[in-house]
């Protein structure tokens, strides 16, 4: 089955946005086990759309639309792909009734444009919006499918999830699974893994083996197809093992997690604490933590030092370690570790320090980055040395503290 | 001129990443006044690229590429692209001498296809690769344009800018300029901003006005065409002084400038230094100054007082306040100003406490935010109200929290 999407939206077209729908969509697809074979984006005008469903119609068994189905005079695709069809649209009971439900909660008049979002294509299987008035469609047509999506991400990805993927799995000719499972690694390179696992890459067809670098960290995603969900999991599971063997280590989670969700779990289920002592990550670590909702519990505070005075006044760093050995230092880091566990009364004190650029400081250059954890009787000091810009050292840097205390966690000691 | 994007790469259609660089494109291409009216992505695939490049060598004069352009057997973007335009590749000397270059500042020794990187399209003039090895290049091709580009945004961002918008004014038919400006609004939402310059934005044709809302800000770009940078520069500050004396006061800065930027220029200019203390923001503010090159003159560091253990301990806020008023009150929010201030030696302190939610605390609804400034002889609090989710929730606070630090500094009280 060939697929392809057809987004519609002139602030697309501008720059406004980017096109995330796409990505989101053709993900899924992937995972599907579907091929995806061209994305096109055109703007909210009637010719130019209709010229773009017939091409799509020749070339593609589905197409799947992202946009224009709200209630404006721009909102043009149900109208175009009706037309391109032949056939009519309809006003749907249950989406005129969602609509008016909808001005009625807000007690609001219902303006006459919004009636438009209820019209449907007629034979259309109704995608509802559980998230917004619009409904999304699915289409058969001469052998082939079309679904229709609303353009908001909010309304679109939990459409596509919960209705437009069961669709899709009720026309696939193949009675097939599709089970995906994602391993997140990190402290390896995406060469160095691909190198490690390069027989298995090369000659796994159930499950596939797709590598991915992004943001200092790899992912794997094994895909299996199979007759049944339990048989794609067997799969899945025998080409995991082999892969932890070769690198387990590497491995911190699993699907949608991520290195700082596993560090706030781990530390909930160990009942511990952690306090930061941030230099050259100013606040990042923080702010990633706490971008996670309960993180309150493990999560004392942190001291953002980012001056010499601030380590020396709310940590405790003595003058004579600050100018003999530096704010980048090994010995910095382990002060700063632990005086922002003692200080902040945690179970883990994590400390960062290190040189962000673009301009060197202390002459140390810029990359160089020291990571300290303190647990209470221990203290352990990494040096670690990054590259490339400014934003992106002190991601990395971030994430090897993550990391470091994970590893610590996992261990019960250094 | 009708332009059209064409993005080359498998893993824009496995949905692996999304599509930023048609954005970028769209965004420059709008300001040139040039109208964009594709964006196609295709994979690596000889046959496919083929005919998505016939299709738009049909339909548009401006085509530009992205991607396609690197050593492996997969770049097949130049091959294309010039088999169809019936021109053959060419060694270009400039480009083969970077590239060795690269590879003997590194000591390491040229891989044979790296030499791929350096054939040009016959006739091209060429947009060097400041960031990469392989050259973009412009193609005059029967009264059309072709512009390609390589895929990384690291390395197509600056030759865009640097040499495909020369390249791009050249061309354009009309000796006109083309010149914007970007007026960036906090404080206003987007359809109030609209109401109030309705009758601008309507009637004015040079400059146009467009409002765009992004991020708890609003931005107007101003765009004007003429025969010289001038006289387009005296049309767009005209209407600028009708917007200013109409909405003046929620002008915080222009073109790339962002709060947090404005922020760090205006404590360097007036020799001042902020700390912070960050409840619900969580290390965000001081992660959002800290990204900026040099901002270790103004930020002398912050508490990062997740818990009211920490409140206490690190800024001293009194049990007796924790207990009547909350974490979550004017009263803690002061306090925590101006021991923030005081206790980390700057200039302002500024506090920040609430509830980003998912649940509540503390009976205090979510989205409620006190936020306060101390300069060391007053302390202002201001108690706002924000819905949304508990990421967007932290980020307009921290905007707010930088703007009412930005007005402090603006009016020299409060």
């Amino acid at each position: 089955m060939k697929a392809e999407i057809i987004a519609v939206g002139t602030e697309l077209l501008l720059g406004q946005i980017a096109n995330t729908n796409a990505q989101f969509i053709s993900e899924k697809i992937a995972e599907l086990g579907i091929g995806m074979y061209y994305h096109t984006t055109v703007g909210d005008n009637h010719e130019r759309l209709r010229s773009v469903v017939e091409l799509a119609l020749n070339r593609s068994d589905l197409i799947i639309f992202s946009g224009g189905l709200g209630p404006t005079k721009d909102d043009l695709t149900k109208e175009t792909v009706g037309q391109v069809l032949g056939k009519p649209l309809v006003e749907d009971r249950e989406a005129m009734e969602r609509i008016l439900d909808y001005f009625k909660q807000r007690s609001k008049p219902m303006t006459e444009n919004n009636r438009k979002q209820a019209l449907v294509i007629e034979g259309s299987s109704i995608l509802p919006n559980d998230h917004g008035m619009a409904p999304g469609m699915a289409i058969p047509y001469q052998g082939k499918h079309i679904i229709m999506l609303p353009g908001p991400p909010s309304e679109l990805y939990p459409m596509f999830t919960t209705y437009a993927v069961p669709y899709l799995l009720s026309i696939l000719n193949e009675k097939q699974i599709v089970h995906s499972k994602v391993l997140r690694f990190f402290g390896i390179g995406e060469s160095a893994l691909e190198e490690t696992l390069m027989d298995l890459i090369d000659n796994q067809i159930n499950p596939t083996i797709a590598p991915l670098a992004k943001e200092g960290e790899v992912t794997i995603r094994l895909t299996a197809r199979s007759a049944s969900q339990d048989e794609a999991e067997k799969l899945i599971a025998e080409v995991e093992r082999e892969i932890e063997s070769r690198v387990g280590r590497y491995i911190y989670g699993y699907n949608d997690e991520s290195l700082v969700s596993v560090l706030v779990d781990q530390l909930k289920e160990s009942g511990k604490t952690a306090a930061f002592a941030e230099s050259i990550t100013g606040g990042l670590i923080s702010h990633m933590v706490t971008a996670i909702p309960g993180s309150s519990q493990v999560l004392k505070g942190s001291i953002i030092c980012y001056t010499n005075e601030v380590k020396q006044s709310q940590l405790g760093v003595p003058d004579d370690i600050l100018s003999s050995f530096g704010a980048v230092s090994a010995q910095s880091a382990g002060l700063m570790a632990e005086q922002v566990r003692v200080r902040l009364n945690s179970d883990f004190g994590v400390s960062i320090t290190g040189e962000a650029g673009p301009n060197p400081s202390e002459n140390k250059p810029v990359g160089l980055v020291y990571i300290g954890i303190n647990d209470g009787s221990h203290t352990h000091v990494e040096e670690i040395r990054l590259s490339g810009r400014r934003s992106g050292i002190q991601l990395r840097a971030a994430k090897y503290a993550i990391f470091m205390l994970l590893e610590r966690i996992k261990k019960g000691g250094f």
